[in-house]
């Protein structure tokens, strides 16, 4: 079952705009612990990124990815089959209409309107499972929070993640200039 | 196989000082995009916790970790059996006597006088495999870097990694204190 | 004309909540430019410290501050009259009321519902006159930022300062943990 | 004695590499709370930045300036003939040869070598009086307060200031690139 390095896959593979960084991705298994069995579903697909990035390391697990747009939806499908993984299935579908997944380990969005997914992914998750949640702006991490606390949740966290390059040398220091943001992660758990 | 979850798993056991946390351990994933079949070895085991982090996503591979310490090996060997994993080796022996393995997928190094390890990690590891060193202080940062630029590493590369929590609800604003610093991760690939 | 140095003055006073810290104070300075022969309305006074700050480095020219409360406006008075400065009028009123002066070099505000005096800010600075406002929540930073989009000013600009303290010596680290968030700071000069 | 707004001035001068940013040069207001008439003395002048920011904020004090390099000293004078400033001197001198003078209240290093100016500035410092070194390399900060712990300073003090500025409107976030990094301030006061 060797599949080769995720860093070398990813390189081969077509990027959409407002691809979820692998920093961001790592956090989420930082932050959820989840077993590398889960169900995972994932909304919005874009180029697939964070979904082939979940199922990479949840390998005796499933990812069902959501992407409303079929030009994303092919891109993705298309990553998704040069990966070689067999454990992602791309559905082309706007999940604003419906979850069809049950008892799911771990629900991840990025998307717009992430707001409106929040009560359908609390009854998509098992007891114990996780949301989580990636906003690049802040008025979206308002706006999920204030769903994520009308419902029986807990553990519910906002971090924001920086990570800053170093020169080091003969003369040692940050990177003058860099990355500064890149978005928010709302971690949140059903009780 | 069902392990349960991680984060839950980490709770049980028990700790000794200068634990890397979660945030870093996963930060190596992102950066290595190692393969979940890899072979990895570590040293210091300390608690172990780094080497339960790698052994949980890298289940079909194998993680052993070198601790000089009895009573940290003791502590690890204990923390390793609670969490049910069988993939992972504690090796109670100083890593500067010789790693054993060849042919290493990711060599991690949270341990002090890390440079020290540097040339014989390279040796063990596999081209294309990578050597990953976590320092609290910059002055080990700049040691490590030293022997590394030596060898026929690329891909070098030195992060902080800053995760800022956020309070959100009718005022929103990042945690006003809380943990500003836990230590630098150099990365270097094998070429 | 000797007055000591001004953290030893700062020392003596009494604080009610919510200071602006010395980073953020001076950041005003570096920011605007204004001259040390300004004329400074600056809204609410709290404790005074922000009016004393400035005063202190505009030597030659005036403080003028507005607290509505009467406790707080006691506490202001009275620390005023510790410093010794001369170029600060402590004014017990309602900035919402009315801002008596004219042609002002530079008007700060730091007080709830700020949004509200950014118009009338606008009428009382003069050509080329900075307004600037401390918000610690990102909700009050929209606002302001909304009203000040309305009006014609120019170079307008949020900042947030994080000032990281390290440690030092043969163990070169930033501290562990510290304050991570004071305010953010909106900068606007009028056209 | 109107010479018009600082950052008017500092758009029309000349820059030579390395110049300290006004954020930084207000924080040495705000951690010396030095009195605006006191005697500064600073190295290396280049372009005179550093100088001028003091000097128009302490007015009523003096500021000598030295720089060894005939190049940087007469981009610096032509700078502070331009400023209009009466209270500054820039010495065309190597600050190694000896700080001509005596009871300072704030002794600025932004130089290469500073670590050996430190045990001369403390002769030079009147008690009470600070010292501040900008450093661009964590070397440099190494260095300089090895050299400051041998003396009777107090009140040492190393930091790094980060200004992240932000877009708000529609989508408030943080600029998602930008600096990063300039340098760390030393603080340290003769005791």
């Amino acid at each position: 079952m060797k599949r080769g390095n995720l860093l070398d896959i990813l390189k081969k593979l077509r990027r959409v705009p407002q691809i979820i960084m692998p920093k961001d991705a790592s956090l989420i298994l930082a932050y959820t612990g989840i077993s590398p069995d889960s169900l995972i579903v994932d909304a919005g697909s874009g180029s697939g990124f964070l979904a082939i990035f979940l199922a990479y390391y949840c390998r005796g697990g499933k990812v069902v990815t959501y992407e409303k747009r079929p030009d994303f939806a092919k891109v993705a499908k298309k990553n998704v089959e040069l990966t070689g993984l067999k454990n992602i299935v791309v559905k082309e579908k706007d999940v604003l209409e419906g979850i069809d997944e049950k008892n799911i380990d771990l629900m991840t969005l990025d998307m717009k309107s992430a707001e409106k997914v929040v009560k359908m992914s609390f009854n998509a998750l098992k007891p114990g499972g996780w949301l989580v949640i990636y906003s690049p702006y802040i008025e979206q991490v308002i706006s999920v929070r204030e769903e994520i606390e009308k419902l029986n949740f807990k553990e519910i966290k906002t971090v924001e993640n920086i990570v800053r390059e170093w020169r080091v040398g003969r003369h040692t220091l940050p990177e003058v200039s860099g990355v500064m943001h890149t978005g928010w992660l709302t971690f949140a758990k059903k009780y």
